[in-house]
C-alpha cells in the first residue's frame, strides 16, 4: 500500500482542528484528518471521506490514525511576540511603580545578575518549560546584556523544543542603574558576537506618555519616536516593537509603509498603567499586530490570559466610548496564533493549519482531570471553546507540539 | 494538664497567617499559634513564644499543633458578594451583548430552565464545588424565580459546607422574556414561603448607563436610581447592591447614610461593558464594598480574579487620569475577605482572624505539585503572596475551612 518513496507519516490525527486564516478569526473543522510528515510539515488537512485516497497517497493504515475524543481538539500554538526572559524570575510581583521607575528599581538590578551564569540556568530553564506547558510554541525572548547567559537561554530553548527568537538586549544609556550598561564599543562587539549565531532586531516603542517626553528630550532632532527608530534604519520588516500605545496616525502609516509590527501586551501595559492600545485602529492600518505577555510588566506568562487581557483593553476602550464596537474572542485568538505569526515574520511558516506550514499545535483536553471549568450537557462546541478560551489553563493543555515533535509532556531526558 | 470542664480544641495551627484588620489592608503574622475551638470560634491568635501559656489555658499538648511548611500560609476565606447561581452553566461564554440584550438573548431564556430541578441539581452541585474549591466560603448567590429550586440550592450548599446567602429572584416585569416572569401575587406568595426559611435582600444598581434610562423612563416620579429603591424601603444595612458603576455622590452619600453597600463585580463590568466603578471614590464616602464575580455577567468564579480585575479596573482609572492613585494588592485582597463580611453585615462573624470570629480559613501551599507559578530563592515571603494574589489558583488552595470544619478537598460522602 505505502509508496516505496515516501518516508512514513510521522502522524495522522482525526477530529476537530481549530485555527484562524487571513479571512476567517476562527475556523472551526470538525471530522478531519490532519497528516504531519517526517520533517514536521503539515500534508494534508482533509475532510474524512478523503481517508481512502489520503491513506493510498501517503501510504498510512487506519490503525495509523490517532482518533480525538470528543472533548479533544488541536489549535495552533500560541506565538509570544514579546517576553522577558530574565525578568521571570519575578513576574508577579513588583507591580506597583510605573514603568520608568520599575525599571530603575526592579528590572535593571534583577538583569544585571544575569552575569551568574548558575542563576540565569535556573530562571532560562523554568520560563522555557512554564510557557511550553502553557502552549507557547514560539516566543520572542529578550535577554540581557550578557552575551554568554544569552547563548545559554538559547542552548535552553532548544534543548525543550520551543521556537524562539533570542535578543542580547544593547543598552549604552542607563543614569539609573549605572553598572547594568554597556561601553558603546563593547556593545557593538559583543552583539556581532552574539549575532554570529541569533539574528533578530526588536525594540520597545511608545509605552508611556512618560517615556515619549524622555525620547523627545533625548532626541530633539526627530519629529516623533517613530522617526527616531525609522531614521536610524530600525523601523522595517523585521522589526517588532512593543507597546505602541500612544502611536499617531502618521506614525501608524510610517509603520504600515516599512512593515514592522506592533506587539501588544495588554496586561503590561494595565499593569504598569501604560495605557491602552486601540487594535482595531491599527488592524485599520494594515499594521501587523501580535500578542504578547511582556513578562515580567506583565504578570502572566501564559497566552491564554493575553487573549484575555486584550478583550479587557478593547472592552474598557468601548466603556470610555473610544471604539463603537469591541474585537471579539475569535479575534484575539487570531492575533494570538496567526497575528503573531505575521508580526514575527514566520506566518509562511506557522501560525495555523495551513498545508505546507510546520505542525506548531496544542492538543486542548476540555475534560482533563481537574479542569478548571465545568461542561454541560447543553454547551456545543462553540460554547467549550470560549470556556476554553476564558477559563481554560496549562491542565486543558495536554500536549504541545513543536514543528511536528511533541515537546510537552516533557520528555524525560530535559 | 487539660482543663476538664472546656471540650479539646479542634485545631491548633502554627506557621503564618495573612489577613487583614479595619486599619491594615494586609498583617502578616509569622510564626503564631491560631487556635479554633470545637465551635469553629477562633479563640487565640497568638506568637509562638506563648506557647506554654497557651496550652496551660486550653489544654492541648505539642503534638496537637499543626505545624505549616514554610511554603504554606492561612489567609480568611473569599466573600462573593454577588454571584448567580444558575448563570454558571454558560459562564466563560456569551458574554458578547451588552447587559439588557444579553439578559434577553441568554439570562432569561437558561434562568427559565431551572423549574427543572434535575437540571438544577447538576449546575447547582457544580457551582458549589467550583467555588469552594477556589477558595469562596462564603457566597451571596442569586437562583432564579422558582421557590423549590432555589430551596434546593440552599440543600447543596448545606451539604458541601458553605456558608451563603441564597435569594429567590422577584420579577414581576418582564416584557422581554414573557414566560420568565412571575405575577406580582405569585411573587409575594412564593417569596413568603421562601423567606420562612431563608431571609435576605439584595439587587443590581446603575450596572450600565442604557439601564439608567430605562429606570428613569419607568419611573420618572424619582429623582435617581437610588431613590427609588431608598422611597421603597429597600436601601438599608442588609442592602447589598450590584456593580454601582454610575451612582453620583448623592446617591453615594445615601447609600453611606443608609448604611447599604455595594459590590463590585469588575470582571462583569468589563466583560459587559458596562462601565468601571471608582472603586476609592466609594470607599472615601465610606461606603461598604465587597467584591463579587458576578457569574456569569463575569467569566469567572474565582475570587482571585475579582482580585486582578479589581486591580485592571483601578489601574484603568489611572491611565485614563481619573483617579492619581490606584489600588494596592493588598487593598483588592482585603476589599475580596474582610470588606466583603462588611458588605454582607457578616464582619462580626467572619473577615478575618480576629478571636471570636470563625475559623472560615484557606490554607495556601505556594509550592503546590503543578502550581501555575515557579518561585526562587532570591524570592520573600512578600513576593510568594503577591505571586499568589496574581498568579495563583485552586491548584495552591489545598484545605478550605468553614466555620473550622474542613470541606476541601470534599469529603467522600458528598
Amino acid at each position: 500500500m505505502s509508496s516505496p518513496q515516501r518516508p512514513p507519516l510521522a502522524h495522522v490525527f482525526k477530529g476537530t482542528f481549530v485555527h484562524s486564516s487571513a479571512s476567517a478569526p476562527m475556523e472551526i473543522l470538525h471530522g478531519h484528518l490532519l497528516g504531519v510528515d517526517d520533517n514536521g510539515t503539515i500534508v494534508f488537512v482533509e475532510q474524512t471521506d478523503q481517508l481512502e485516497q489520503l491513506a493510498k497517497t501517503w501510504g498510512f493504515k487506519t490503525s495509523d490514525i490517532r482518533q480525538l475524543s470528543k472533548h479533544e481538539f488541536f489549535m495552533p500554538g500560541f506565538v509570544d511576540t514579546h517576553i522577558h526572559a530574565p525578568q521571570y524570575s519575578f513576574t508577579g510581583t513588583r507591580i506597583d511603580l510605573p514603568l520608568l521607575q520599575w525599571l530603575t528599581a526592579y528590572t535593571f538590578p534583577t538583569e544585571a545578575k544575569y552575569q551568574d551564569s548558575g542563576f540565569a540556568e535556573e530562571v532560562y530553564t523554568r520560563v522555557v518549560r512554564r510557557t511550553l506547558k502553557n502552549g507557547t510554541t514560539t516566543a520572542c525572548y529578550f535577554a540581557t546584556i550578557h552575551t554568554d547567559s544569552s547563548l545559554l537561554l538559547a542552548d535552553i530553548i532548544d534543548k525543550f523544543g520551543q521556537r524562539a527568537f533570542v535578543g542580547k538586549v544593547c543598552m549604552d544609556v542607563n543614569d539609573s542603574v549605572p553598572q547594568y550598561k554597556e561601553i558603546t564599543a563593547d556593545s557593538v562587539q559583543e552583539t556581532e558576537r552574539f549575532v554570529r549565531e541569533l539574528l533578530e532586531k526588536k525594540s520597545h516603542i511608545s509605552e508611556t506618555e512618560e517615556e515619549i517626553k524622555l525620547v523627545e528630550n533625548m532626541f530633539p532632532a526627530y519629529q516623533n519616536y517613530t522617526e527616531l527608530y525609522d531614521k536610524n534604519k530600525l523601523l522595517n520588516s523585521k522589526t517588532v516593537m512593543a507597546h505602541a500605545c500612544h502611536l499617531s496616525e502618521e506614525e501608524l502609516k510610517l509603520f504600515s509603509l516599512r512593515g514592522a509590527a506592533i506587539s501588544h501586551c495588554p496586561n503590561s501595559n494595565f499593569s504598569m498603567r501604560s495605557g491602552v492600545l486601540n487594535v482595531q485602529k491599527v488592524l485599520e492600518h494594515n499594521v501587523k499586530l501580535g500578542l504578547g505577555t511582556d513578562v515580567a510588566g506583565g504578570y502572566s506568562a501564559s497566552m491564554l490570559d493575553a487573549i484575555r487581557k486584550t478583550m479587557v483593553a478593547s472592552n474598557s476602550l468601548q466603556i470610555n466610548k473610544v471604539n463603537e464596537t469591541g474585537l471579539t474572542v475569535e479575534e484575539a485568538f487570531q492575533l494570538a496564533t496567526l497575528g503573531g505569526s505575521q508580526a514575527l515574520g514566520l506566518d509562511d511558516v506557522i501560525g495555523n493549519f495551513q498545508v505546507g506550514k510546520e505542525f506548531d499545535a496544542l492538543l486542548i483536553n476540555t475534560k482533563a482531570s481537574d479542569s478548571p471549568f465545568d461542561l454541560f450537557s447543553a454547551d456545543d462546541f462553540e460554547d467549550t471553546l470560549q470556556k476554553f478560551l476564558y477559563l481554560g489553563d496549562d491542565r486543558n493543555i495536554s500536549e504541545v507540539y513543536v514543528a511536528g515533535k511533541q515537546v510537552v509532556p516533557f520528555s524525560s531526558s530535559v
